[in-house]
């Protein structure tokens, strides 16, 4: 049975009165590809969006085993005792892949699952990363409509799956493990530049000479960059999500953060930036699509692949010689 | 003084009879930005195009320190004594902020330098990877014209350049170290599925144990990945590229690469596919540029963020409204 569609008063309503079935719609409404849907969305966010901006995103990646969700279900629920209200959305670019497993098993989160303060969304499922990451983007926005004044972007850190959580969010956190075969799950190059905090979970299983070398070496590594545009440095935290050690520190520390850049004006500028970005995006995007699904000239990009592979005509030609037929200039 | 332009039949008679001067200067043809160069480099590629394509084309990437000036050298005096006649162009995102260092040192390489049968061009200074790698993979297209059978194309694998590389070459080798330090230099997540060999270098300079346990650690991860489409197995090798311990062995599992990949129709499909991806990317940048460098669009563009800044518009819908006012439907 079709669930009965709610007009464009009664999502926003809904929303800014924190409504969580109406706001878990308004998601499902943003994330849907129909077109009435899309422009129903974007009537909806043009509503919510004076109400928007007034929470702290926090990023969080990491690789699969180092225990996200625990900690996600312990720090959340530390943040919820200190009277945050907390959404937990995802970017998940393999989605479609592991059946979307991000978030997915909510019962995971066994101590924020019935918390009235919290709101998990699992990741939505999409076609590639670009579309995927702009509908979390809204739903930040939405989240933010309905009161919840902390939202965590949780990603695997596939690919670009990090670009575009460091796009949407104030703050990266890069949770790891130490132990055995760390060389091999660890630092990818160019998240370094990325992260704002390092935090190492499941501090309590490991000896407290490996946790050192680890700690050590992230430091090290961490030294070797150059300063941050926030000003602030990159600090790294053991904690033991399990037991909750370590929390109050981690939360201390973001704290002092979100502090220095609200009064350097990074905090802002950061924001102002995104947006401008996300705004380029989509309609780097939308210009893309157009001529990638167009019917009359999908088969003229296919003849020149043709040529091409027959190497009859160089790519670069063929692109040329295409972007003469667009005909738009 | 300004050199004497050479003309169309020059340029290409000359890169066809592998004269290294004019090779060089038809390098630089291609990577001008000019629009009179453009052009006569397009009449160019054009003209060699028939002549492209028979080369095995190798990437070779690794984190700076990894020696990868001393492989390059060593295994490429290695190959030229095996009969190879073999050109090195590199694919560097960071030239603009290092000042091009990678192959800009010529004399880093001082087995190759003065080989006839070595052709070294440094990297192209560029403003962003987009365009520095079509350059890159149109030199490559002139080095086969003057009848390069082996080419390098090296990357420091800084962002999205070791993607770069791998849609350019038929065989993408990662060179890393054994030692301290290691697991924060070592293993970018996403690379794994990329690479086709790992090559552990400065192997004399690291104790057997040490060596052993990072093979095994990188046997083991490698095993952890699906079958390639290639159908070949990723294996790993330790060399040292002073003493040129080591380099049998790699060439003989390139070889044996190159043959099976021939068989199984691998090479050419990639190839093709290869090609396809840089014309459709060309014909991206294009339409994306036409936007963002047009005199009539670029203030509303503007004009734009700056309703998004305000929080008056949100980047989805000014994206919207952008696309609208394109007018090229």
């Amino acid at each position: 049975m079709a669930r009965i569609r709610l007009t464009l008063n009664e999502l926003s309503a809904g929303v800014l009165s924190g409504d969580k079935a109406i706001l878990g719609r308004a998601i499902t409404l943003v994330e849907s590809q129909k077109d009435e849907d899309r422009i129903l969305a974007s009537e909806l966010i043009r509503e919510i969006l004076p109400f928007t901006g007034k929470s702290f995103r926090l990023g969080i990646t990491g690789s699969p085993g180092v225990g996200k969700s625990t900690f996600i279900d312990g720090f959340g629920e530390f943040l919820i005792k200190s009277g945050k209200k907390l959404a937990i959305l995802a970017v998940d670019p393999t989605s479609k892949i592991s059946g979307g497993s991000i978030l997915g098993d909510k019962t995971r989160m066994e101590k924020l699952v019935n918390q009235s303060n919290a709101f998990i969304r699992p990741s939505p499922a999409g076609d590639e990363l670009g579309g995927v990451a702009q509908k979390t983007f809204e739903s930040i926005l939405l989240c933010e409509a309905a009161g919840y004044d902390m939202i965590f972007v949780e990603t695997v850190g596939v690919g670009q799956s990090e670009t575009s959580v460091k796009e949407m969010t104030d703050f990266l956190l890069f949770l790891t493990i130490a132990g055995a075969g760390d060389e091999l799950q660890g630092i990818k190059r160019g998240i370094m530049e990325m992260i704002d905090m390092v935090v190492i979970n499941k501090a309590d299983l490991v000896e407290a000479e490996s946790l050192a070398k680890l700690k050590g070496n992230l430091i090290y590594a961490l030294h070797l960059f150059p300063e941050k545009t926030s000003q602030c440095s990159v600090n790294v935290f053991a904690c033991s999500s399990l037991k909750g050690d370590g929390f109050e520190d981690i939360w201390k520390s973001i704290l002092n953060y979100e502090e220095k850049v609200k009064s350097n004006s990074f905090f802002d500028n950061n924001r102002n930036q995104q947006k401008v970005n996300w705004m380029n995006r989509s309609l780097q995007y939308k210009v893309l699509n157009f001529f990638y699904q167009n019917a009359e000239f999908l088969p003229k990009i296919k003849k020149y692949e043709e040529l091409v592979i027959q190497n009859s005509m160089s790519p670069i030609d063929a692109a040329n010689q295409l972007f003469e037929l667009m005909k738009f200039k």
